[in-house]
C-alpha cells in the first residue's frame, strides 16, 4: 500500500465508476466508498468523470455532484482528475471552473464528440480550452468515442503550459512511444498516461508515467503493484502481475457483450462485493439477474488470483 | 410559394444555422431573420439544434433559447422540429420537455454521441426515448457524428407510436429504399426524410417524404421548387432543379475545408447577405477576412443560377 | 427484348458470375449459358472478372478461361468488358493483353488490393495503366474491397484518353452525381455507371449511362426494362420496377450472411434454374443442401413479381 | 552475432525486401546481397513476399523467383518463410508447393485481398488451407491490408496443427497479450510473432517468440541485440536498443508520404549503401533524385545511433 503524496499524473489512477441509484441520481455514498475503496488500495490519483465513470452520459447537474463527492471524499490525499470532454464548448468551461472550485488537480478532454475536427480545428480548440480553463489539463485519445488525436495535435500541446499531460486509450503503443519519445526531447515533465490497463506495465517500463486502470476500481492493490513493479524494473513482478491482469480481462470482462461490456462488468462485480449499485446510465443497462452468478464465479475466481499475486509479492 | 397546413414531416424542413453573438451568446434577432427568410421562401417546416445547428456544440441554455426564439418567430405557421441528441439522457428528456413547452411539433434524436450502441442497447435506448419523450420523435442517422442506425433498429422505431419519422443523413440510397420498402409495407404515414440536399430529388421521387436541405437557409425557394416537381413528377423540372443544387455544392460549399465547411459556407453567405453573422461555435470557427470576397463571388454566381431556374419554373 | 448494336458502357452491363465446377475449373458450358440468357434478356453488354464474377479470387489461368469463354460465346453481339483488378501490375498487364486479344472492349479497374493508395499514389497508378493498356478502360470504385477512389482521382482520369468511363460501386448517390456533373463539364461521352443495382433507376434518370446489375444474370429483361424506362423518363415505369428490384434485394439476397450473401444467392438461384452450379470459389462456399428449399422459393416469387411487372411493361 | 541453428519462429526474422530492376525483374543478385547483410547481422530467420517484400504487388512468377533466389542464398543456414497472401487460393497453393519444393520451412497467410471474410467465413478458409499446405503456416493479421483477423479465428488456428504461429501486424499490443494467454493455455509452441518493430521490445519481454521487423534490411546486428536483450530479460539493453529504433522510425521512416514511405525509405536507404537499387514496384515509386541527399544524411545519422548502441552493447 503506498501513495504518500503522490505527484499529478504519475501512477495508478483510476478511471472511478459512477455509481446511480435507480432514479439516476448520483448515490454519493456509493461514490464516496469507491474513493475509500480505491484509495485503500495505494492508488496515486482520482479520474472521475471519464468514460469508465460514463462522463458524457451524465447531465451538468449530475457531474458537479459527481466533482464534489470525489473531491471531498477524497480530503486533500490525492489529486483528483476531472474529466470534461464535452461537445458543447461552454460545457466545458462550465466544468472546468467548477473542478476547480471544488479543488480537483487537473481536467482530462479529448475532441468533442458530435463535430469532426481535422487537425487544424482540433488545435485551434486546444488553443482555446488553454485560454479557458482554470486547472492544468490532460489531452486525451479515446478514437473509439471521439475523432482521433493526430501526431500534430499531441505535438502542439506539448507547446501550450495549459496541457500537461497525454492519456492515450487507442490501444496504439506505437503512437505511445512516439509520444513518450517527444515528450524527452521537448518537453520532459509532460506526463504520458496509458489507458487499457493490459497495456499498464509495458507503457510504465518504456517510460510513461502510470495509466488510467479501470480493473483498479475493482483491484486497486493489484495496479498499484504492477505500476510499482514497472517503475522499479522488476520484470519478474511485472510479468506475474500482467498475467492476472490479462486473466481477468480474458474472463470477467467478457460476461457482457458491446459497447457496454466493459463498464457493466465492473460495476457488477463492485455491486456483487457490496460496494455500490450495479446499475448503468443510458444508453445501457447493468446485467440482468440471471447474469448475476456469473459475475460472481468470475469475480471470486479473479480475487483468488489476485490475492495469490499479491501474497507472492509481499513474501 | 408554398406552405399551407403544412404536416409534420412532409416537405423542405431547413436546419437551421444558430447565428451566434461574438460573445457566444445565441443571436435571437439574427435567428428570427433566419426564419422569416425561410418561411418567405415557402418551406415546410422548421429544424433548429441540428448538425448544421450546430446543436450538440451548444449549452443547455443556448438549446432552450433557440428552441423558444424559433418557436415564437414560427408563431404556429408551420411545425417546428428540434434536434435533441445527447451523450446524456437526462439533457434528451429535458430539452423534449422544453420543446414541447415552447410548442415544438416533434423532436429529432439520432444514438447518444461517446457511447457506442450496438443493435440491442440502442433498441434498449430506444424505448426509454419513446416513454420519456412528451412529442414525435423523428429517429436520425448521421454516422459521420455518432454511431450508425442499424436496419433492425429502424424497423424496431417503425414499432413505437412516439417515433413517427427517420431522417437519414447517411447519404446511403440503399438504404433509404430499404425504409420506404419497409415503411410502405408496415407503417404507412411513418415518414421518410433525406437529408443531403443532392438526394432531396430522387428521394422523393422515389417515395420518401422531404428533405432536411441546409442549403434551404439561403435559398428556400429553390429547395421548396425543387421538392414540389419532385413531389408531383415532374421530371424535368427536377432535373433542372437539382443541376443547380449539385452547382452550389461544389462550389459555394467548397470554400472551406475539414469538417466544419459546409456549415462554414451557409453561414458566411447569410453574412454577406445581411441575415445573421458568420461566426460558428466551438470547435469551428467562421471564415476569415480573406476568405470573404471568394464566398461574396460564389454567392453572386449561385444567386444568378437559382435566380435562372426559378424563373424558368415560374414561367 | 433490346441491344441492337449497343454502344460500349452503355445500358444493362451484368457483371457475369462465374460458373466453377467442384474441381475448381471454370464450367464453360456453364458460363456460355449464363451468356446466352443475359443476352437473351436484351442486355447492353457484358462485364466478366467483376465482383459478382468473383474476379480477383480466380487464378490467371482462370481468368483468361472466362474472358475467351465470355468473349467466344458473346460472338460479337455485344461488348465485353473485363475487370483487370489485380495487386500486380504484371497482372493487370497480362490480362489487359489477353482480353484485347480475345477480342473484349474494354477493361475495368480498380485500384490494387493490398497496397493502400492515396491520391498521388493512385494518380501515379492510372498513368501507369493509360500507358500499358491496349483497351479502354473504366475506373472502377469499391470502397469496400480495395481502397476508395478519391475524387481528385477520377477527375485525373477524366483527362486521360485511356480511360472512358468510371463504374461506382460506392453506393454514395452524392459523389455519382459529383462525377456526372464534372463529366458534363469536363468530358461528355465519359461514361458514367452505378453499380448497386438498387440505385440503377435513380443513377440512369439523373444522367447515368447505365448500370452493372448483378441481379440481371438471373432477371436481365426486368433490368433492361428499368434501365430503358429510365432513359426515357418514364417515372412511373421506373418506380415499378424499381420496387421488384428491392423486393428481391430485400428477400432473396438475403438467404446468405457475411461478405458472400450477393454472390451465394445469384448463383444458388442460377443452379436451381439449371443454368450452372452454385459452388462459389474459395474464400467462399455455396448454400448448403438445406436452404436450398428457401432460395427456391424466394427465386419462385420473384420471377413472379418479375414477370407481372414485365407483363404490365409489355401491355 | 548469433544465429546458430535457429529454431522456426524465433527471434528476429526480417521481411526481406524485393529489389527489382529497372523493367520490373526481380534483381536477383540485388536479394542474395540483402540475404548475405542480414545473416551478417545474425538475424534468425528470412522472410520473403511479406508486406515489405511488396509480394502481393508481384507476379506469380516473380514471387517463385523471389522464394528461388532467397533459399538459394540462404542455402539451409536459417529458415526461409514465405508470404503466400493471394486473393486467389490457387495463388496460396501454387506457391505453397513452389515454396516446399525450393526448401522453405513455412508460409505466412493473411486472409483473401479483395474478398471480406467474416469469422464463419474465415475459418471455413483456414481449414482449406491446412488441407491443401504442404508447409507449416503462420496465420498473419495485417488489418491495415485485408480484413482484420478476429480472436475466433486465431483460437481457430490454434487447433489445427498445420498452423504453427501468429504473426501480429496490427499494431494492437491488447490482441497480442490475448492470443499470447491463449497460446500458454492451449497450445504451447505455437509461436507469436509481433510485426511492427516498435513493438519488438516490449512483445518479446512479454512471451512472443520474435518479431519481424522491417528495419531489420537495414540494420540487422540491432534488431537481434534488441531481441536478445528482451528474450534475456535485460531490460536497460532493451530500453536503449529501442530507443534507437523509436529514432529510425521518427526520422528516416518519414521521408515519403502515404502507404509507400516505410518500404520506400528501406529500399532507398539500401540503395545509399549500394546493397540494392531503390526502386519500388507498381503501385509505387521510389524516390526521387531530390530526395535522396534527405535520405542519407538520416541514414548517416541512424547508422552512427545504431553503431553507438551496439558498441555500448558489445563492452
Amino acid at each position: 500500500m503506498s501513495n504518500p503524496a503522490p505527484s499529478l499524473g504519475t501512477g495508478v489512477i483510476p478511471p472511478l465508476v459512477t455509481p446511480c441509484g435507480p432514479d439516476g441520481r448520483v448515490d454519493r455514498d456509493g461514490l464516496a466508498a469507491v474513493v475509500e475503496r480505491v484509495i485503500g488500495g495505494g492508488v496515486h490519483g482520482l479520474f472521475v468523470l471519464g468514460t469508465t465513470g460514463e462522463g458524457p452520459a451524465l447531465s451538468m447537474e449530475q457531474k458537479k455532484s459527481v466533482v464534489t463527492t470525489a473531491t471531498e471524499a477524497a480530503a486533500g490525499r490525492l489529486p483528483v482528475l476531472v474529466g470534461v470532454t464535452d461537445a458543447s464548448f461552454d460545457g466545458v468551461r462550465e466544468l472546468s471552473i467548477h473542478a476547480a472550485e471544488a479543488g480537483a488537480a487537473a481536467t482530462v478532454l479529448a475532441p468533442p464528440p458530435y463535430s469532426p475536427t481535422a487537425g487544424p480545428e482540433l488545435i485551434h480548440y486546444l488553443d482555446a480550452v488553454a485560454d479557458a480553463s482554470p486547472l492544468p489539463v490532460f489531452l486525451y485519445d479515446i478514437p473509439s468515442r471521439t475523432g482521433a488525436v493526430p501526431p500534430e495535435a499531441v505535438r502542439h500541446a506539448m507547446t501550450l503550459d495549459r496541457f500537461v499531460g497525454f492519456k492515450d486509450s487507442s490501444g496504439r503503443m506505437v503512437t505511445l512511444h512516439e509520444v513518450i519519445r517527444e515528450r524527452d526531447a521537448n518537453r520532459p515533465g509532460f506526463k504520458v498516461l496509458v489507458g487499457p490497463e493490459e497495456l499498464l506495465g509495458e507503457a510504465v517500463l518504456f517510460g510513461a508515467d502510470g495509466g488510467v486502470a479501470g480493473g483498479a476500481n475493482l483491484f486497486p492493490a493489484l495496479f498499484v503493484a504492477l505500476y510499482e513493479a514497472a517503475a522499479a524494473g522488476d520484470l519478474a513482478g511485472v510479468r506475474r502481475l500482467h498475467g492476472v491482469v490479462m486473466e481477468i480481462s480474458a474472463t470477467l470482462y467478457r460476461v457482457g457483450q458491446h459497447g457496454s461490456s466493459f463498464i457493466k462488468s465492473v460495476k457488477g462485480a463492485l455491486a456483487e462485493l457490496g460496494v455500490c449499485g450495479g446499475g448503468l446510465a443510458m444508453p445501457y443497462e447493468g446485467f440482468k439477474p440471471e447474469d448475476r452468478p456469473k459475475v460472481r464465479k468470475l469475480l471470486e475466481r479473479a480475487q483468488t488470483a489476485v490475492d495469490a499475486s499479491l501474497g507472492a509479492v509481499a513474501s
